[in-house]
This record gives structure tokens, C-alpha cells and sequence, in this order.
């Protein structure tokens, strides 16, 4: 029977620890947030940050705009948020509607305040093996909840399922930093369940009933950041949860697992930045 | 027996066309080399640019420095370049002495100008799947070979050993770029035989003569992109070629394979950076 990566606990455990830091600070760190639409998901993670940061004593501000908004609005805010130096975190909740460019919004951010390393040049930092000014939410919440199980990559077999730029990728480079052998696979991998069955560590980021039973190693490590509902209109995530419990060595539940290290994350990423721009 | 991946034909096929291009040209492609130190085989391979960029009509600077260079005359010289509309292409020689700071010279070359893909703005747009200024040399040359003997990477499993920054990581994420499924191997894999031996392509870029004739499944292409001296001072590569020879699809000979399109590469790239700055 695996052994649960309860991530729920290890964030409760993490943001304690943080608040009392915090409350130590005569300036406190503050984190803006730019949300753009009416995307529910968006606004509800959205608003989900916005209260675990209060609870910590951080400022978090969210600036709202229509769907419609002008490019030059958004980034012009941005450049107002750079150059306050009472800003320490900028996060432009994604996606973002599609007659906006993406990628000119996001390297907008002064790398500096880059709060989830989104950045072209913190993304180029990571992949290059370098120090970006912060690691990626997700995939650092990821590491964290490893470590904190005693779970160490170096050496192991790593097959991240999903080669998105907020989560699989990165993933990988991070896992690769800490000196695992790691296996992208994706939509057009055509033997995934070869490579997952030879996985020592399997994290699974497609938001879709990827990993099955048979896919998996005796004693594998389970890392499931998918979330999405059932039929049933039941969160669930890409793993055969109560199957492959039987058979992991560890495992993420969904929820409870990978998605409070991602908040957690956040609010350790706002921090540091904080340190960073007051020279901590 | 493999069919040869013939680097030079491919390398001399390439610069004819790009040659004639440049006939065509009022203003020439430049591209400016800083070489700092005395390390022999840096300035034999900045010789070999500069004897080819000529040959093909492109103007070629190198600017060399003392190994005791302050840092400073070379992020003027950087600058100087960025800021010289005659100037289209900048390439710092690696390795640099150790009391330059690398990352801080590398990435004051301006991104337009990168020609091998070094700053962190391009590395991050390579790893993002975004497109940079050009790819960098060595995986470029790598992907135009295989390309010219119709290898598709498409839902391939590929080993990438090594994972500089050089070479190994950017060659793994243009690969996946490709929609390829890549395994990043080195020194901490622990069963690198089983995961070359399943690999439909196998890149090496080690130095070291790591890929035995027991490591290479039947047909699986193989491209050495390692190149040192043996015992005896002949020139050899990662592969155990005689050998590998018999059992592979297809094979990159060192040397003869991958350098040769290093080289194109930069000369592409060179005029590619040309053809932006121009507007062509």
C-alpha cells in the first residue's frame, strides 16, 4: 500500500512556518496579481491566492480587466508594478484571452518580480541549469513534497507525462538539476506505457486518465498534478488513484496532493523575491 | 551495414547554395568572433569559421584577447558590436577563463545578434518551445542532417547522452520541439545500456567513448556528436564505430558527421540573423 504525499499537510506545515517569518518583516512582501476575463477556474485560483497570501500577512492586489482590454493597458500596469518598489511578485494569471500576445505580457515582468519564472529570461536560466530568480509554482511544489517524503531523484528514472510550459517541462528540467535520467513523453509518445512501467518516478501533468494500473512499477513514486472532473463531476486526477495505490510506493492524492504545493509554492516564491529585492 | 550520415557532402551541398545567396547580396553577412586566451583548439576552430565565412563571402571578424583580459574591454567590445549595424552576427568562443564572468558576457550580446543561441532570452524561447533568433550550431546541424536522409523524429525515442548546455540540452529540446520522445541521459544514469539499446535514435555528445556495439538496437540511427583522441592520437568520437556500423540504420562517422555541420550551421545562421536584421 503506497505512502500518501500528502501535500495538504506539508503546505499547512510550509505557510506556518512562512507566516511566522513574515510577521517578522517591518515592510510586508506583496504580490500583484493580473487577471484578465471571466474565466471561473482563473478566478477562482485567482481569489484562492488572494486569501492564503492575507492569511500570511502578504499584500496581494488583483487587478481585473474585461475580456476586451486593450494590450497597452495590461502593459502599462506591468510597467507600473516594476518600477513600485513596494511590488516584490507580479503573476499574470493564464490563459490569457487570444488577441493578446502572451509571450510580450509575460517578458514584460522584470525578471526580478517574475514570481512563477515565466520570463523568457528566468525560463532560459532553468533550462541552462542556472538560478532563475524563482522556480516554477508547480513543479518546485512538486520537489518540495518529494524532499519532505525522504524521495531523492538523483540517478532515478523520471517519465513526466506533458510538455506544457507551466508544468511538464519544466518539471523535467528541475528534475534533471537534481541529476535524474528523465523522459519527456507527450501526445505523440508512442510506447508510454513501456517507459512508465521502467519509471522509478512517474509525474503525470496532462489533465486527462493517463496512468493506469498496469502502468506502473511495485514501489514507483506517483506525482499526479492533473486535476479535472468525471463524469460524475468528480475531481479526479491523471492517475487510476485507488488501483495504483496498491501498487505505488508513494503517491499524490488529487485533491490534496500537488495543488496546495502550488499555492504554498507561490507564497514561498513571493517571499524570497521579497528577500531578494531587500537584500535578506 | 548503416548507411553513413555524410556531414561533409551535406556541409558542401549547403554553403554552394548559401554562397550563391550571398553573390546575391549588395551588403555582406558579417559576423564578428571574440577570442579570448591562448587554448589551441579554440583558435583552431576559429581559424576553420573564419577560412570558411570567407570563402563564402561573409565578412569575418576576430577580435583576440590575452587569457588576462579584464572583463570589462570585452563587454565594451560586446557593446560596440551590438551597436554596429554593420555587424549581424556575434559569436563568443567557449571556454572562457575563469575569471570572466560567462554568463554576464554571453548575455550582453544582444538576442538578435546570438548566432549560436547562447543568451538566456533564445534559451529560453528554444526551451519553451518558442521560436529563437536561430538554434543553436551543433543541434541545428545535427537536425538538417537528419533531416537530408528524411529521419523524422516525430514519435521516435531518442537518447540524448550528455546534457551540456552546449549541445546535450538544447539537441533533447529541439528533438522535442520535433515531437520526439527524448531521455536525457548522463553521468548519473545508472542503466544507460537499457535505455540506448531502446532507442530508435541515440545522440551522444559525451567525449568520452561511451556507446558500445551492445548498446544500439538493430536500425536505430546513430549520431556521434562526441570528438577526441585516442590512445594512439587518432581523431574518434563517442561511438565504437567499426562496430556500431554493422548493426545500425544509419551512423555519423567522426570525423566527417557532425563537426562539418557545426560549421554550416553558423554560416546559415549567420546569414539568417543577416536576413532579419535586413528585413529580407
Amino acid at each position: 500500500m503506497a505512502k500518501i504525499l500528502d501535500g495538504k499537510s506539508l503546505r499547512d506545515k510550509l505557510l506556518e512556518n512562512l507566516k511566522t517569518e513574515i510577521d517578522g518583516f517591518g515592510v510586508k512582501p506583496s504580490l500583484s496579481v493580473i487577471l484578465v476575463g471571466n474565466d471561473p477556474a482563473s478566478r477562482i485560483y485567482v481569489n484562492n491566492k488572494k486569501k492564503t497570501a492575507e492569511k500570511l500577512g502578504i499584500i496581494s492586489t488583483v487587478f481585473t480587466y474585461p475580456e476586451d482590454v486593450e494590450e497597452a493597458v495590461i502593459i502599462n500596469k506591468i510597467d507600473e508594478l516594476n518600477n513600485d518598489k513596494n511590488v516584490h511578485a507580479i503573476l499574470v494569471q493564464l490563459p490569457l484571452p487570444e488577441h493578446l500576445d502572451k509571450n510580450k505580457i509575460i517578458n514584460r515582468i522584470s525578471p526580478n518580480k517574475d514570481v512563477d519564472c515565466f520570463t523568457f529570461e528566468n525560463y532560459g536560466k532553468l533550462a541552462s541549469g542556472e538560478e532563475p530568480a524563482v522556480y516554477p509554482c508547480t513543479p518546485n511544489g512538486v520537489l518540495l513534497l518529494l524532499k519532505e517524503y525522504g524521495i531523492e531523484l538523483d540517478g532515478k528514472n523520471v517519465a513526466v507525462i506533458g510538455r506544457s510550459n507551466l508544468v511538464g517541462k519544466p518539471m523535467g528540467l528541475l528534475a534533471m538539476k537534481e541529476n535524474a535520467t528523465v523522459t519527456f513523453c507527450h501526445s505523440h509518445t508512442k510506447n508510454l506505457k513501456e517507459i512508465t512501467k521502467r519509471a522509478d518516478v512517474i509525474i503525470s501533468a496532462t489533465g486527462h486518465p493517463v496512468i493506469k494500473v498496469d502502468m506502473v512499477k511495485e514501489g514507483a513514486v506517483v506525482v499526479d498534478v492533473g486535476i479535472f472532473k468525471d463524469e460524475n463531476g468528480k475531481l479526479r486526477g491523471d492517475v487510476e488513484f485507488g488501483e495504483v495505490l496498491g501498487v505505488a510506493g508513494f503517491i499524490s492524492p488529487v485533491p490534496g496532493g500537488v495543488g496546495p504545493m502550488t499555492i504554498a509554492s507561490l507564497m514561498l516564491n513571493t517571499v524570497k523575491l521579497y528577500k531578494k529585492q531587500n537584500k535578506y
